[in-house]
């Protein structure tokens, strides 16, 4: 294996990127004596704008592709990479971010909307590669192991989040199809050799349309299956008459942004059946009006507006009659009348139902008071995972945080794996036919007799993704010594597939004392929670949606929170990225910066990755001492949380830097109390003194900077040392930290 | 092996001896093709009681003590017994067949009920050993095996029994003690040698009050345990408080029968806790006029009937108070007003809460309206798996019984095994101190602190009964090729013991291809019940209460009533008794027929019984002709069921007799059919053509009897010529049969 002591740090955005640096200091500095060098790579927004334009800058405003030089990394075993929340551009945000450079003197050229010639089209080609969501696609290299770190667990158990008391007389429940969803029609092939295979639509007459070619790998599983349109329609109606007869809330949960394609479809047949009259009298009209319920109410609300108001009236009242003979439906924001199915973005399966269940297993009626619910989940495949988990509280009560176990995950995510891959495969049809997959041969690998208004689609799963999951799930269980679940039911086609390489790669891995399961997913969520209320762990091992769902789920139970979580991609190469917590780049926090210089920032999922970073780093590189390190940072951490020193919120009280402080000073007394390297203790006992003496000396110099505005040369693109000024206000702390390099 | 070609017929009591008067001749008659005698054998209260008087009657009066000689065949390898439904005879019972013996000439003695010398006492004694359920124990020398016919399985799935629609936002659950119950406090332990132990109570001044010794034979499991009576009250209050709370109504379901000492002290904290403020009030009062809450709330509205009326008013005025502020209680009887509390035998827990999940969940209120309802089990023992089947049942709706498959059950019962045999060590503890079971030299097995009012009990299986229940379940895995689950629950420490044994005796047996697992109750209901809905058989093999629990629960499901299965118990020696149904001798039936002369009794049990008598019987003795005449009896039962020949109420209509013909008929037809045994078929063809020819003049001659009185010369003790003549009608009928012999 290639050793090396190195951990590239990102440089993002925002206040992760505000927080870097006070933060990178103590880390480069903890680092050094283990050997270890901590090194940056910009993939900030800024820093992605100016590498994508080298022939427009002077030499010295030049700098190198972060991220490009990342993705390169994350094919090298030695990869170790602390990876920060960063901005997912907006256009506007991105136009911000040029303005800001050109003001600082880049030549970085503006946006073109509507780019007029073949330099445009360049730079709008250049551009776009900058927008969105483009960092993730290019590290996550990998399969996903997430888990609560020991420090979050015990704080969890000592200070408990609340969990809202269950009745045993709830009426909650979920709610799924039970024919003619992607779960009763999933077939599932594995395919033999490599080769193109056909996605082809076949009409009543024959006519056979290619919708896609597909090259497949040898061993690729891929799966065809769809959800009929009148099946959905009957199952929408069928719930909404239940809930109006049991008096429970109706309410819908999907997950339209994940499954981008095929769940706003889904969306909108419940739209199109919870306001039925109103679709089979005004439908028309909304179309031509551009009105499409796969985008929620809002989007009819707003469409209706151009209409002269008498019109306007007569429809809203016809949505607000059908609210009187409907059951109550579940409300997003009671105050501003926002319902379940206003937009398809605010109801999130995999966040709303543990809210739900945390939450006594209710949400929120039109009158702001708390009721029983059914939650509607069309797809059968997840929903019953739900439903047991609501019956578990009934009957055994509300999860306890103080004493239930952990379900971490190891999700297999890597080559786009599963349910990720499929949205450039899915087909909302136009008309009855046939629906098949063909090898080039013209052998039929699969095929269904579809409707129109069907949703139709197809997913791939690598074989290489498949084996590295394996190889995970063996090491996790190995590492933790905890008991293992595979998530795989055998009444799905795909799963069966799964299965057969599952056992077939166990084979190449040394299982002995390991106590590793596979199971239907509904008595894998049973197992676990029987484990977790006796305060045992179980690793979940699951696709690629069941890892989002689960990630949310148990931590929200088990943390009050999935924003705590160690979230690590080891990577196929054999590197490994550690993110530091999901919640976004929060420019917020800046504002208040700029304001009042006080940063609310907490970098606890930084210091998490990073002694998961220096451990796994000491395993590879045999260095003990960085294990030591990364041990420490952990206790560290634990008794950052116990002794509540985490940044506050308002000016004047501890923040970011004063956090920061306190972790070091527990970082160093755990080394110097430690057994285990006594050079590194006798080393670190010094250091530790200094802190502890002069701890009052170092708040006072942090305090005292606080309630002015601050100056950072920038937004986007701040002012190194006009940062660094801001961000180490304690001589003090600095020289101290120096003093260890 | 002893070899035998013998069946005993027991000769028993009202409505199944008259309906014997017409079965036995068919059953001998074809039971002799197959070379088989059909003996009987009287174990009729008349019959016990004039064998208990030889003495005192003339030669010709004497018969031999039926009961007697059966329970000496049990012990024999050759036992084939047919067992029908006999009366256990109430005081009341006895004397009216101790009066209709004497009055035809039967020297039998009156019952003395004050026994005044040393010869009344004497016929007390003979007396006392008739009196109740006498029978049974001398008979059930096994343990139990109980499943659904196939011909009545087949029969539910065509005509299937109504089952009440489950709503998915039912508010019914099950709730039970989570602490300070039997289930939390249990001990189990192996003895390793045989000898004696002492159960002993020791005072806070350490002075030891020996109560019982128990001698042990070598690998009997002992355990102990105890209910918490401050637990008990809170648990009570707890559980009302809820239901106020939710709405939904109280109800309590324990077995105060069955478990004969402890429930009904468990019954009693109910009452105490329900009507909380008037026993506050009137406790001692009642306690001075000898009520006994538990016995009921009926005992103390009996007893305050003595008071004077202003006395009796104020209390029922403080009774109907209580209602007020307590949630609404299930009820017995809404039209009379009898609750849940009224008698402790009323709601027994094996009956009521498969009544109450076949009824969507519900019971009744005292509007006479079916609500929701807390199902209160105090012991979460058993609590649970009823727990198990609401949530089912929320989620998947009810039951149905044309797709569903069976949950058969081997049951632990033999010597008295488990809970049945607790009652003689069963203590309401009269004040605090330590209960503990102890060696003869000295060793402490077992101990537990206890308090004033908690329930102690400790309990026995022998090794023996342990050993032949593995073997009677893998036997029957093996028969029937079913799944096979042992319910033993590692969270209770009796079941541990217990599982070591079911390893260790699994061995003993060649189980390779049979599919046999272990699972803790909840799993285990959990498993049978997702197989069950699939279509797929379950056979649970259980301990001797949930034995008692699960043979209602499932068929109650599958078959509407647990009357229609098949019992048997395979008994320690190696022979078999077969028991034909539950539901008691049926007196309304005799009283129609000497009005009208019209048996409504229906002999479907006895076909059953019969049918697995005569396969065993064939397997046993290598008699390949008696398994061919079980197997053709067997069809014939499910034609009769498919045609509908059962008996109908109604004068005039197919009676028993009726249906008798139509059993030998079908039964005679699937003979002649068979082709296993050519010489048969040659045999019964022209009897079969015989009875379909003269099927009209056959049942002519049966119903030209109907609707007059019938003369049977008695009631306890029929005259045989009699009751011959008015039970074999037929001429035509009377004479196929014998042409058979």
């Amino acid at each position: 294996m290639t050793t090396s002591n190195k951990i590239v740090y990102t440089l993002t955005d925002e206040a992760p990127a505000l927080a870097t640096f006070s933060l990178l200091p103590v880390v480069s500095s903890f680092a050094k004596v283990a050997g270890i060098d901590v090194e940056t790579s910009d993939i900030s927004l800024a820093g992605r704008v100016l590498s994508a334009f080298p022939e427009r800058l002077k030499d010295d405003q030049r700098i190198p592709d972060g991220l490009a030089e990342l993705g390169e990394l994350t094919k090298k075993p030695e990869a170790n990479i602390i990876k920060l929340p960063n901005i997912s551009a907006s256009i506007p945000q991105l136009r911000a971010c040029i303005k800001e450079l050109q003001e600082q003197g880049y030549d970085v050229p503006d946006y073109p909307y509507e780019p007029a010639n073949d330099e445009e089209k360049d730079i709008q080609a250049r551009y776009a590669k900058i927008l969105g969501s483009a960092v993730n696609p290019v590290l996550r290299q990998g399969n996903s192991d997430r888990r609560a770190p020991p420090a979050v667990k015990a704080f969890a158990r000592k200070y408990p989040h609340s969990m809202g008391k269950w009745s045993k007389a709830s009426r909650s429940h979920a709610d799924w199809m039970r024919d003619g969803d992607f779960f009763s029609s999933e077939q599932s092939v594995t395919i033999a050799e490599a080769g193109d295979v056909r996605i082809e639509f076949v009409d009543k007459n024959g006519k056979v349309d290619v919708k896609k070619t597909l090259p497949m790998e040898e061993g690729e599983v891929l799966d065809s299956m769809f959800m009929s349109a009148k099946a959905l329609d009957e199952f929408f109606l069928r719930t909404i008459e239940e809930c109006k007869e049991d008096g429970v809330m109706w309410s819908l949960h999907v997950k339209a942004t994940m499954m981008k394609v095929s769940h706003p479809i889904v969306f909108g047949h419940a739209v199109r059946a919870f306001y039925k009259e109103v679709f089979d009298q005004y439908g028309d009209l909304f179309k031509d009006l551009g009105a499409n319920p796969n985008n929620g109410m809002a989007s009819v609300l707003e469409s209706i507006k151009t209409l002269p108001h008498s019109k306007q009236d007569e429809i809203e009242e016809a949505i607000h009659s059908c609210y009187e003979h409907r059951p109550e439906m579940a409300m997003v924001d009671s105050v501003k009348g926002i319902t379940n199915l206003h937009v398809p973005s605010d109801v999130i399966v995999d966040a709303s139902m543990p809210s739900m269940i945390r939450n006594s297993g209710q949400m929120w009626g039109r009158d702001g008071k708390q009721k029983d619910v059914k939650a509607v989940m069309p797809e059968s495949t997840y929903a019953r995972i739900y439903q047991e988990m609501i019956n578990f509280c009934k009957t055994h009560g509300a999860f306890d945080p103080t004493t239930c176990g952990s379900v971490p995950n190891v999700g297999l995510m890597a080559m786009k794996a599963e349910e990720y891959g499929s949205h450039d495969k899915t087909y909302e049809l136009a008309e009855d036919g046939v629906m098949r997959v063909v090898k080039a041969d013209g052998t039929v690998l699969m095929q269904h007799e579809v409707e129109k208004g069907d949703i139709w689609r197809a997913c791939q799963t690598k074989d290489a993704a498949i084996k590295d999951w394996v190889k995970l799930a063996v090491n996790r269980a190995r590492q933790s010594g905890t008991t293992t679940i595979f998530w795989l039911d055998n009444e799905r086609a795909h799963d069966r597939e799964l299965r057969k390489k599952v056992e077939k790669y166990l084979k190449d891995h040394d299982t002995s004392g390991l106590d590793i399961r596979t199971m239907g997913y509904v008595r894998a969520i049973r197992t676990s929670m029987e484990r977790m209320v006796r305060g045992k762990d179980t690793i979940s091992v699951t696709g690629n949606v069941l890892r989002d769902y689960l990630t949310d789920l148990f931590p929200i139970m088990e943390l009050g929170t999935s924003a705590k979580m160690l979230s690590i991609v080891p990577m196929l190469a054999g590197g490994g990225m550690y993110e530091t917590g999901a919640g976004g780049s929060a420019p917020k926090h800046v504002q208040q910066v700029l304001q009042e210089n006080h940063l609310r920032w907490d970098s606890l999922g930084e210091f998490l990755a990073l002694a998961v970073s220096l451990e796994e780093l000491g395993q590879k590189n045999s260095n003990k001492r960085a294990e030591v390190l990364g041990q420490a940072l952990d206790k560290a951490t634990g008794r950052l949380l116990e002794e509540n020193k985490s940044p506050s919120r308002k000016v004047g009280e501890l923040d970011n830097r004063g956090s920061h402080f306190y972790l070091s000073k527990f970082w160093a007394e755990e080394l110097a109390k430690q057994t285990e390297d006594k050079e590194l203790a006798e080393k670190m006992g010094p250091v530790s003194k200094q802190m502890n003496e002069q701890e009052e000396q170092i708040l006072k110099e942090m305090s005292e900077v606080q309630g002015k505005p601050a100056d950072l040369g920038g937004y986007y693109h701040l002012d190194k040392a006009k940062a660094d000024q801001v961000m180490r206000p304690s001589a003090t702390f600095n020289k101290i930290l120096d003093s260890l390099k």
